[in-house]
């Protein structure tokens, strides 16, 4: 087999075998395919796209191309969630607790991620204490005793996909339906869940630019599941602005808090956070019903039980439960800068991009693994889209240790606004559910 | 600019401006765009293709690579043919000195190249003394002096499509019009000449299958030639079958020669070197009817004027103009093997790629620039398509130093010939011819 021979048969639109794809995932973690022929054939799948089929097999290939986490007997219960990344996106810190508190098993595994902000790992260690470092077997033994836990992906999973995404990033070949999900669920999948599900993210700031995308890229995740023996779930979500209010690390945690506690009521992060929850009791079976099972969620929240399953969360991992309470103990920025509105009318939108590129400058992000990354800092959005705003209203608030810092980043923050005098129509955050019994089988 | 954005600009059908090509030709060429990059442009290209302007700067920016050579005032009287390869195609060699006897100056570099037999040059080496080592001054003096010279060309030439081929070879990118078109027409013009006679084959054996692709292509490579003020014309010959009789070096020289004695007086080799010198001929407005320069050309040949042109070609670059009278003078192979037929009817087909691979086997040919070439060994072809055969009868000639080595070669050209009981239809070796008078204005 040659992999030149590989390149010509995707250029003509040809299905390849199975034999094929392991060869070309083969032949590129032993070096022998130059990333040349790689991105060539890269090219061809961008054009020439690649079956279900194929998908699932390079799926499977990348999953094989490296580490895979045993979570033993729990594999079959625990629930994984998934999000393709979204400004202020909190929703894995209020799910985990809310789960768990519900009596679903929760071992996550999250990665530290680059961005404009730390990933989910760095947003839990602004908590003063809180340990990431666990083995999976720290894990499961931990989930056996207080049903979460949660740790740092340290686990070489899918290398293959680390490797062709970095000929991707380089060659413009990201944007392939088949490539996207094939990296996606391959990384899943190696995590060790046997219950996925993914929040698909679309909007001018993700992946995705349509509705219709998200859908046509949720279906073929969800049947790659399928074809590999995977129960997923694909939540389709608008990403036009910052989810919930907070954007930065601890004061992510803070809101995180504030909904476990039952004192956020309404607005995007109420309305995923419950709805993954319900979407995951569904897929367990543990209710057929979606009413029974938000009722029941909502009594976890009210009755206290999220909210003492964080705090029992931050003990057991070596952090300090009483930030839950007093939110002095976090590491205090020396500014907040609260900067108000000369407008008057209704928030129209909120330019996600524009308040990450803010929080970046801040430092609540980095740009190398390596980059120490500031949990103080970050942006809090006192007025988002579809709310009132009077002259001299604060529309954000900038939390940063550097003056300058903060000028330039207001400079961004005012220009992400737009607020005007029509009350705009609101639109439902989640699109729609894919779900594996509604996918054909293929 | 990035190259990234280059290939993403490509792969959406977007035209790059000239800058754009230019960046990425001087990227390839300082190494700041990776092969990997270059690669998935060139897939994003055989998608996509380039517009007529495109592929004119990119040839533009190819010859620009590279040195080019200049002929001085001899750049706009002499004539370049260029073929893009055939099993035993010696057309350059029948025309030049008829063409020179004709009065129109002919300067020739040619390469040596790597297949199943040597290129022109090596051919002409197969002439005892023949010295091909020309500098272009020394080139030029010989062709003020008796109007024909050839030398090997060393200059280094497009060196950006040397390295865009090397990619494109182990990417599946070859079989792309414009980068076909923009390679073969960048380096004739990097070649000096001003008037270029193109022979675009078509057939199993060549790039072009179908010649309706070859009526494609030369259509480009005509408008490229167009928009870089130079005469291009293309002569489409379709390429079934080996060219003429012998394939080899030395048996290659001895059919030219007979060609120029006035010894053939029909067929594809005799057909097509009328044909390229009549097209010269009125590229250059010597005729404006073809009739005429015909006639004129018949009586180059029958006067002797072209073989006596051949015979001072050879003298004045070294060679033993002997030859011409004596083929006894070449290097005389070990064996001369004649294999006759046992079937009866007319020769159907010759399959070329089986004689070029017969011939390769016998050591006509080399693989790599430094391997040697056998100039005595070869193929003669009796009997060519069309002709009747009676049992017994010779169907072809093998000249070997080796015996197993014929032996083998033998299988494969008896597997190369079919023979059967009907007369196969005749087909014209020329399908089309595409002057730059006959394609619109770009």
């Amino acid at each position: 087999m040659r992999i030149v021979d590989l390149i010509e048969k995707k250029k003509h639109g040809e299905k390849h075998s199975k034999e094929e794809i392991q060869f070309l995932i083969d032949s590129l973690m032993n070096g022998t395919a130059a990333d040349y022929q790689i991105s060539a054939w890269l090219m061809a799948v961008y054009f020439n796209g690649l079956t279900e089929e194929e998908t699932a097999i390079l799926t499977e290939c990348m999953i094989k191309s490296g580490e895979v986490v045993d979570f033993g007997e729990l594999a079959d219960s625990i629930i994984d969630k998934h999000s393709t990344g979204g400004v202020g996106d909190k929703v894995t810190i209020t799910l985990i607790p809310l789960l768990a508190a519900a009596g679903v098993p929760v071992a996550k595994l999250s990665g530290r991620g680059l961005g404009h902000t730390g990933g989910t790992i760095d947003k839990l260690e602004s908590i003063p204490g809180f340990n990431t470092n666990l083995t999976i077997d720290e894990l499961i033994k931990q989930v056996k005793k207080i049903n979460v836990a949660i740790g740092a992906q340290t686990q070489n999973l899918t290398p293959a996909d680390g490797q062709l995404y970095a000929v991707r990033d380089v060659t413009s070949t990201v944007d392939s339906m088949p490539l996207i999900a094939s990296s996606v669920v391959s990384k899943k999948i190696a995590s060790g869940a046997n219950n996925i599900v993914l929040d698909v993210k679309y909007g001018s700031g993700a992946f995705m630019k349509t509705a219709e995308d998200a859908v046509k890229l949720s279906k073929l995740m969800v049947k790659i599941g399928k074809l590999l023996n995977k129960s997923i779930t694909a939540v389709i979500t608008s990403m036009e602005e910052p989810l919930g209010r907070a954007v930065g690390n601890s004061v992510e945690i803070i809101e995180s808090i504030e909904f476990l506690k039952g004192n956020i009521t309404e607005g995007d992060i109420h309305d995923l956070t419950y709805s993954f929850a319900t979407i995951a009791l569904m897929q367990l079976g543990r209710y057929d019903n979606e009413n029974d099972a938000m009722n029941y969620l909502k009594e976890i929240i009210t009755s206290g039980k999220a909210l003492e399953k964080f705090r029992e969360l931050i003990k057991e991992q070596g952090g300090n439960p009483e930030i839950v309470d007093n939110y002095d103990l976090f590491e205090i920025p020396k500014y907040k800068i609260e900067c108000k509105t000369n407008a008057a009318g209704y928030v129209q939108k909120i330019d996600a991009y524009k308040i990450a590129y803010a929080c970046k400058l801040l430092g609540a992000g980095r740009e190398t693994k390596k980059d120490p990354i500031d949990y103080s800092v970050g942006i809090f959005l006192n007025k988002k889209s579809g709310e009132g705003v009077n002259i001299g209203d604060v529309l954000y608030t900038i939390y940063s240790n550097d003056e300058d810092k903060a000028f330039v980043a207001q400079k961004y923050c005012d220009e992400a606004y737009m607020v005007s005098e029509n009350k705009p129509n609101s639109s439902d955050m989640i699109y729609k559910i894919i779900r594996a019994s509604e996918v054909e089988d293929v």
